[in-house]
């Protein structure tokens, strides 16, 4: 018996509408319905949201074992969205977005601006499953349906709502991805 | 209210013998009852022992939010212990002890060798508490006692068991450290 | 009177074609005639063809001041092409990309994958100015004249040549960038 | 034919007296006359004085392809003491201190405090050959003479002045160390 939990990361822009933030907040919501737990950057934004639908998924659902993780940018954590339960300092600053895309099993993308690009790459690169919320707009939007490159035979995969995306990710996890 | 969990770092060698596998079972049970969560490296010997100590504990105590993580050598996280519950790879090898110590609000060490020696020596620089088991010998228990240097004006605290070493922990991060 | 060099930055793909090979080692020979140091990933493709253009023009300059620097995935840093003077090993293997770009007080892309599309992302996340090889290809050329959201008010910078590219970073690294 | 620089690190406290400002003077001025490239931490004390040390060796005997670098904790590097050549910003703060050591193909510990330990064990992780300047006291003289652990068959080596150390760690790099 593994006590392992997979981790989903989310990620996207500090700065959003209010539109976006119900994406993400959904999309938090469905990791913790699909049994996953949920890795982000850790501060406000996309990364708000999501932990904060999480965090409600686990009060609405009775579930305390899925954690809430922040890889935050400082050496102390303490400046992490009230919703993370579990705050990882790096004091690497940009640098730890690296470890944000790495701590998932997969990745989803909401929104987002270079910060959120360059997660998304790194992601493909770590051969983790990524999906891209498409009516959030911003860079995943813009890479939703494409392949980075050729060192994968998949693509970004292009969801229209967190369901989908989820979905798609529950799907690659189980059966191997990229 | 906060969600956050406080972590305590447990650090200490792969290869050891049994007395300190006791020992850093102990520790890790130590860090459950007393509400706190357990973060290591992620791998054998003093970082199982903790782990399978914190893992017992959750069950025989019906807990089930605290976590047991591990911050990982390599980019996959797949060769953690059985009992890491919240695996973090980095791909950083080596240099990935600079957060296992940073992600603790505490550090507790337990024997060791030279890498436990540097982990003792940022966990001093990140202004952590450091409690060293001083029956389970190594460098945390050279070290057991002494200030590292004049820039705090602790000490390494010499716990004589695991109990002993929570307490101290549990204490400083109560009122303030480093 | 400073002794510091200013290092530009070159990143691209490890696997090129040949036109490809011959604009990077056009863009390593004129990051030397205009006075900065080199500094890459150290590999092949990109890294090495401009490594070599750097290499050739220090030996037909006469300069032998000027770095050529290679930032390496591994703990050992031996595995560089053999145009790399300073190997600086970070054990960080892709996560190494940021330091990359942040070597740099500019930016060149040469064609590239998602590992170049991400250090293009993180280098306008560092603030760098950064010029795109058009002609070459790949990420570079896609988001060539584009900005990459709207947290700077400048673009990528398009370039029809290496000429045009390093005189591009040397003005703006001369007054001031994003 | 490898264009290659060995570079040598040079690791000790920023805050450090006449005696151990001249010890590490006369480190980076041996290292310099020895063959090798300089790298360190880039800021005061012990990291300035041996990289004054080098970059007046330098002068003195008209060399100029050997590099004096630091690896800085920032995401700029401009705070480098001003006998930086190649300045390695890394935005990793005191986390940086892996990669000092590991640029090295060997290290020269003179005095320091908790920062220099953890660097010296860190070195012995790596696998670098390390020597320990005995009069200039601190964490180098305490381990000078002793081996950290039983990984390796050798001990931190026990110099007097900067030209046995760099001589044994010359020694070293030619015949393979740890």
């Amino acid at each position: 018996m593994t006590r392992r939990v997979q981790l989903i990361s989310v990620i996207g822009g500090r700065w959003i509408d209010e539109p976006t933030y119900k994406i993400a907040y959904n999309v938090g919501s469905a990791i913790i319905e699909h049994g996953f737990g949920l890795v982000c950057g850790g501060y406000g934004g996309v990364m708000e949201a999501a932990a904060k639908g999480a965090s409600e998924a686990k009060v609405r659902l009775g579930i305390t074992h899925l954690p809430i993780v922040g890889i935050l940018k400082d050496e102390t954590g303490k400046a992490a969205n009230q919703y993370i339960e579990v705050g990882i300092p790096t004091g690497m600053g940009v640098a730890r977005n690296a470890l944000v895309v790495m701590a998932g099993s997969g990745v989803i993308a909401v929104g987002g601006m270079s910060g959120t690009l360059s997660e998304i790459s790194m992601a493909w690169q770590y051969g983790r499953p990524v999906a891209a919320l498409v009516p959030a707009g911003g860079w995943a939007a813009k890479v939703a349906g494409e392949p980075l490159d050729t060192t994968r035979s998949d693509s970004v995969f292009a969801a229209e709502n967190a369901e989908e995306a989820i979905k798609y990710i529950a799907e690659k996890i189980l059966h191997g991805a990229g």
